[in-house]
């Protein structure tokens, strides 16, 4: 169905929209290109919410010589006059004389309705073509589409007989300076940043970007249930904070507003809180990537829901013994069947550590 | 000193010593090729102990095309009568012009001495070709020769959380059948597998090598304080099996021998099995390479003793939750400064599995 050429030019496409991984948001990561007669008439990718999609960018670029050519386009062109008129609609005019998209766009507004109307105007479409790779790309945007949660990814530093921590609690440095900076690409490309009260109390992180450049800081969530953060907490500079509690607390909620942070009630199960409607409340405000820099409780408790797609595991090859403290507080299986099952995603080496990327299995 | 085709004749040699990885014990794998301007004129591999070396085996091939030829090997030639005549003396006999050697041989009886031998007998001699290449498929040899040990491997198969079992004991099976298989591989290659009683209690293991031919199987060694092994135990099947015991009783001695075991006393600390005791006797019989396949006791309690060179983990992309059996029973440092360090030497897919290679930092 596509020839090879088909397949370069999505891959290029594809690498262009890879550009946006740091500023898209919450709008999806989406690149373009135009083909005439072989040769590459234009090329664009979607920068920021509120700009030109990918199409219009490539669209300026190729002028007239879009008439008759052959547009490769990583997710399907919208079709809904959202903050930019569709994209649909600028390729029917411009006379183009195919497209290619990678996926249907997983946004209820649009989910075909892009396609049909290119088709209805006499052009050829096609859908499918690096599917996998456009999913892998936009997994946030998807899943928040689909499901109303983000993309929640854990990230985890440990040793390699899986510690986080000795048992009071020192944990400076276990994995070395190159992994640390790759943590910051992750948190680059992440929506939101979230992290439980001990991890606050114990370590009193930014949790912001720092090692790579980016034009954005992740909203800082805080699952907080007895609004315990102090207002002199570092976490509270710089980008926003949004605290989770599970009970109001007028003074506390005063002095921490007064400190720049939101407070949101969302009272769950003894005394916690619900962390479900903290992912909902997230994907409302668009948060397509949510990354979890918290200890064994918060992200035990998010495995245990069965919230999490992703981990990012780092493993320094030391060892701190069998007391130290474990990577998750998560309940044992009662049979070895029962185990909780992942997939391996990607492992290399970054720096002196290991760095495994794993898929929760969906059931 | 050395141009690109000694390099590339040295590759060669050290890949023909790798076919000797399952059989020259005690003796070290070694590979040699003969090459006169520019031709191989011989090659050979040394097989098994009591057999020709390796450069007996290229120099019959090669004949007279030895003269004035240069002979690539592993390992510098022996000087000594073992249980064949030294290989320097044929070198000279052969009248092979040049002599390059990987490495000096660890062995004290030689140590240099086939070198000099060459040397005075007017045939340039060069030493360091691909040494790192050469020590680490000799690994077990060197250390046997230098420090009176033989290298010891430990092998684990857990969980990306650092679980080894459930806390019930089941840990049939962690890890899919391609790593299972892939240590079957590391066994052959072993000289000994070295367990504990508490292994051979829970789970009864035959730990010979099934999944890969061989032409021996390793000596089996179980750590078994008060020889609590059953006369019945799967291990006694098949192989020679050592238990070491801390105090003799000769009830017990008397049922285990009768069912093949030898039995003897090495008295440590605290009623324990002396294990670096163990390890030089393991030693003294010729056995170079040691793989456990032990629980958290016996590993933790050799890491603790400093007596573990290398790691191999295999870690299956499952979580058993955090009261499930960790890896090592180990103390923690004090200080995160003091943590115990290794230094990565291989990370690859194995199946669905990850396998870490990692080599302890020697203080």
């Amino acid at each position: 169905m596509f020839s090879q050429t088909d397949y370069i030019h999505m891959a290029r496409a594809l690498q262009l929209a890879e550009h946006g991984l740091y500023t898209t948001s919450p709008n999806p990561r989406v690149g373009c290109v135009i083909v005439r007669n072989g040769a590459m008439v234009g090329s664009g990718w979607h920068q920021q919410a509120g700009q030109p999609h990918a199409e219009i960018h490539a669209l300026r670029e190729a002028g007239d010589a879009a008439r008759g050519a052959t547009v490769y386009v990583t997710l399907e062109p919208c079709s809904h006059h959202g903050r930019t008129p569709p994209c649909a609609e600028a390729l029917i005019a411009a006379g183009v004389a195919r497209v290619v998209a990678a996926m249907q766009d997983p946004n209820p507004q649009v989910a075909g309705n892009g396609l049909a109307l290119l088709q209805k105007a006499g052009i050829a479409t096609e859908c499918g073509l690096l599917e996998a790779q456009a999913r892998e790309l936009n997994a946030g945007f998807i899943k928040r589409m689909v499901m109303g949660h983000p993309w929640l990814r854990i990230k985890t530093a440990s040793s390699l007989d899986g510690k986080t921590a000795l048992s009071g609690g020192a944990s400076k440095w276990i994995t070395g300076e190159p992994a640390r900076r790759d943590v910051h690409r992750l948190r680059a490309r992440s929506c939101a940043i979230l992290t439980g009260i001990g991890t606050v109390l114990a370590d009193n992180p930014e949790l912001n970007v720092r090692a790579v450049e980016t034009t954005r800081q992740p909203l800082k969530v805080i699952v907080d249930s007895r609004l315990q953060t102090p207002p002199s907490a570092n976490i509270l500079g710089g980008a926003p904070t949004l605290i989770a509690c599970a009970e109001p607390d007028a003074r506390r909620s005063a002095g921490l507003e007064a400190a720049g942070a939101e407070i949101r009630c969302l009272p769950g199960d003894a005394g916690q809180v619900d962390l479900g409607a903290l992912l909902s409340l997230l994907a409302q405000r668009g948060i397509n990537e949510v990354m979890t820099e918290a200890g064994a409780t918060l992200n035990g408790a998010l495995i245990a829901a069965g919230f999490v797609d992703e981990w990012v595991m780092y493993v320094a090859p030391v060892l701190l013994g069998d007391t130290a403290r474990g990577l998750f507080s998560l309940a044992e299986p009662a049979q070895m069947q029962e185990r909780r099952k992942l997939v391996l995603r990607d492992i290399r080496q970054v720096g002196a550590d290991i760095r495994i990327t794993a898929q929760f299995e969906k059931n």
